[in-house]
């Protein structure tokens, strides 16, 4: 049967946040895992980042709250609440917390290669 | 490239809004298709409903604004701001906007079935 996970302070009912070892603070919750995709969310404190990393899947990111400086391939940009960001499989990426908000991001990513 | 598509007074730059013959003011804005798994925005005027269906595909689906009747399968629920809804393949779905505010959700699907 489906679920809903309900918003909560810190988070969502039911989900334990991860650490993300880019930056002190940075969380990861799993919302949902999909048929084939997965839906997470990322909680980035003022001043910190994700990591800037490629690898081969893709995400889809839109952004709920804050700012971000956004590294896309060679291009820098900046984004905001309700901005929609792609990043292609392969390209190198970064999501940086502008400002003094924290920022937080939906990231779908299609699921973790087997292994 | 990866992109960037900016929220703009109606929708997002570059995206248009599909008319949903569910009810009218019913608008699907087709968001990013990724390796597997496409994501859309459902915009739900006030009154308003999606279509009552199922399917054999699932949905992930976060709430952005306004508060939702939601029917999954016999139960019915309210949901809010923030709460995430995971939908099972084959399972009867409607969001429904409760209230006076219009309701909008962000909505991540596999990809459509060939054919």
């Amino acid at each position: 049967m489906g679920t809903i996970r309900r918003r909560s302070a810190h988070g969502w009912e039911g989900v334990t946040a991860k650490a993300y070892p880019a930056f002190p603070g940075v969380e990861k919750h799993e919302l949902t895992e999909g048929q084939g995709y997965r839906v997470r969310y990322f909680h980035v404190p003022a001043g910190g980042h994700t990591a800037l990393e490629r690898h081969p899947h893709d995400h889809s990111v839109v952004i709920l709250a804050g700012r971000a400086r956004v590294t896309l391939g060679e291009a820098i940009a900046e984004a905001g609440e309700g901005d929609v960001v792609y990043v292609e499989g392969d390209e190198l990426h970064c999501f940086e917390a502008l400002g003094e908000q924290d920022l937080g991001f939906i990231c779908v990513a299609p699921p973790r290669p087997p292994g």
